[in-house]
């Protein structure tokens, strides 16, 4: 079946006009439910015989977006691979990264180039390294290794980002979910929690365009952040990985972190990441860190230990492909123009397919990849159960919580940036029927009971 | 002062005249000692007035070499970013890394494709890894994660390769010193430890052109090590990092250790790392680890907690520059075409100038990067600081010992690939001087007392 015959089709229509004819399924009664229940099914078996094969399980850019960067594989170094400071990025050295890749992450993390470490292509494992190193050795402040306080912590806000939990049980570090609210976490439990307990060695944020939640830090929740009472070896791991990433015609302003920490007297208190995998190509970007000198020294000291340097002829290529801040903001224009018809058929499908059904609400987010989705609590695991009969996978439910714990099951994530738009649009309405048919479940069995 | 002038040099002649016509220092008397250390102090003047500032420290391929892989930065990917496996090599994924990448060190590192990873840009880091994964949980076979062994311990043969013993120490694992031999460690004294006490969970192995001896462990070494009583969680970490690294006009065959593992019933004990970092360019080489299925899924577990995956452009360029066995070879021989004569001069400027001093040997390899230079006892210290004093750099002192703790103060390491051939005359040269200088302290000290 075409994509424009299954949209026309007698089974989609009905749906769409049952939906939008009885507004809201919760308001339905028992034998309006019923009605429901059967035009959802019949849409139902409409998406099951679209065969599909769909992923919106993480964020990965769709190859149009990929296209952005292609100069960066043509490029020819053989003339040009002594960078601006003289150094032949051919052979070994320099562990803390080209001059000219830190002073491009500067004005993008808000961090001088002198206190920028860039390592590798992937900023996560700069994560990963900061924790593994801290639980083993300490960090610059702390008296002792994270290992020695068998109640060690971390505050994960929820929903978060799965990958940052994981981190946290790779090392057997225990994780508190703070909820995020409108303008970054619930700050009044995350001062609580750190004033309280000495054992709360960090807190996980995506400060902006969050990850899933799309939230950006207010002013006031970085300068809490940065002046609350916490540990010595208290850190913020800042993963700013959307900072140069927006989806609205505009860039929100995050406040300067770094500044607020050292202005505060907590100069140690935090690493801000970010990296170019979501700039140029994911995988074969460069990743950094910007933190205070001493922070700066303890990684130099750890990471020569297990390597001998950075691969800098990565570091050259990115650097003479995306140049400055300008060109940058020009390049990621062009992956908002690929991204934002996307984010924006999310709202259009979902309120076609489902009408004005106030049991289901996700964000719009202003930037990043990602939209929340928040169903009628107990159906989010039945929702990804039907849409992956259908061909439509998500990620893991739950996902977005320490432990994969999402005790409401109520949210799930969308990641709208890989499948082309027609494909999307087939995802979205799969999951705009599966949402009905889970709820319509839900509320019967409520009915019945 | 030119390098010709300084050679033909009074004072320089006269050394080399002294030392030949004098032959052995040590059986000169007295006042023939102090005849010796006049002239020697004035060629010891002679060099200080060279001003020099080269380094030997360290296994660096020279501007000449790396001229050899100008190709790999000239070569566009923007029309075939595709692999011959269909992977988009622009995106994320692929932990285990490309297909054809796992096929090129095949053959190198003598493991099949399927168990080889290919990540990063540094077989130290991937090592770095493995020891810390074992530290922090385990490995496959092992019940409990080697930090719960508060004697947990490392094999380091000795003189070894310091970053493998700077990773002990940051684990805190305890570092047992077994010598090497012509054909590899003492495998007496490692059969016994390993026998004896369970504590001890790998050894360190550069098995071909080891670093800094030469020394090609022999096939019944090889099985030996395969087939020795361990413990279950034992790992052999196989750092064959000059496998396709000759220096003489042949290539030396060492034993299979991934197949004699299997046939002595102890598949997962070895772990075989190599990278193409001295093939290419270092830094932006690209590493593998060969390792049984187990060991694979452990690793790959571990590694996607840290990182989405590993930098496929790199490799896609690196496997399309490099192809095969074949022209990896014949890259090699024009690498040992650079290095060959640069490894010859050693011998020839220090037989020059020291004459038949038999109280200095050095090793005369057959691949690899090193030269082991063995003094006097209680003399190493002593020559690295006056070369240091001329400008020249060795590596610390020790550093080929497990804490840095020669105790001898005999042995150093020479690194010649660097400095191109006439600033490496002169340092030999300073080297040589300051050898002599310190040998005639040593023993006019000894004649004193």
């Amino acid at each position: 079946m075409s994509l424009k015959t299954f949209y026309s089709s007698h089974n989609v229509r009905d749906l769409t006009n049952h939906m939008n004819a009885h507004h809201l399924l919760q308001n339905l009664s028992r034998d309006g439910l019923h009605d429901a229940h059967t035009a959802i099914e019949e849409a139902w078996h409409a998406c099951l015989k679209q065969n599909l094969s769909i992923s919106i399980e993480r964020g990965i850019p769709s190859p149009a977006q990929l296209q952005l960067s292609q100069a960066l594989l043509a490029q020819p170094l053989d003339e040009s691979y002594v960078d601006d400071a003289g150094n032949d990025c051919r052979n070994y050295g320099a562990q803390q990264g080209l001059t000219a890749a830190r002073e491009l992450f500067a004005p993008l993390i808000d961090v001088p180039a002198e206190n920028i470490i860039v390592n590798g292509n992937s900023s996560l494992a700069m994560m990963y390294d900061c924790v593994s190193w801290a639980v083993r050795h300490g960090v610059p402040g702390g008296e002792n290794p994270w290992s020695d306080d068998s109640q060690a912590a971390f505050i994960c806000i929820v929903p978060g980002y799965d990958r940052h939990f994981a981190i946290c049980e790779a090392f057997g570090l225990r994780m508190i979910a703070v909820p995020m609210l409108e303008d970054g976490p619930d700050m009044q439990v995350v001062r609580e929690a750190c004033r309280k307990y000495p054992s709360v060695k960090g807190i996980w944020c995506v400060p902006k365009y969050s990850n899933p939640t799309g939230t950006v830090y207010s002013d006031s929740v970085v300068r809490e952040l940065a002046g609350m009472r916490a540990a010595p070896d208290f850190r913020i791991f800042w993963d700013n990985a959307y900072c140069v990433h927006p989806l609205a015609g505009y860039d929100r302003q995050l406040a300067d972190i770094y500044a607020a920490c050292q202005q505060a007297g907590n100069p140690d208190r935090v690493l801000a990441f970010a990296s170019t995998s979501k700039m140029t190509l994911p995988g074969s970007g460069i990743a950094a860190m910007g933190a205070s000198e001493a922070n700066i020294k303890w990684w130099l000291k750890h990471a020569s230990v297990r390597s001998v340097g950075p691969d800098k002829v990565s570091q050259l290529r990115q650097v003479r492909f995306l140049k400055n801040t300008g060109t940058v903001r020009t390049l990621m224009e062009a992956h908002r123009q690929l991204l934002k018809p996307k984010f924006d058929l999310v709202s259009t499908v979902f309120e076609y397919v489902l009408g004005a059904q106030d049991y289901v609400r996700w964000t719009r987010p202003e930037g990043g990849y990602f939209i929340s989705l928040h169903t009628l609590p107990g159906t989010a695991n039945r929702i990804v159960k039907l849409a992956a009969q259908a061909g439509v996978r998500f990620a893991r439910p739950g996902s977005c919580y320490p432990g994969h714990l999402d005790v409401q099951d109520a949210q799930l994530r969308i990641a709208p940036s890989y499948p082309d738009i027609d494909e999307l649009r087939l995802a979205l309405t799969v999951i705009a029927v599966s949402i009905a048919r889970a709820t319509a479940e839900k509320l019967s069995r409520s009915a019945d009971a």
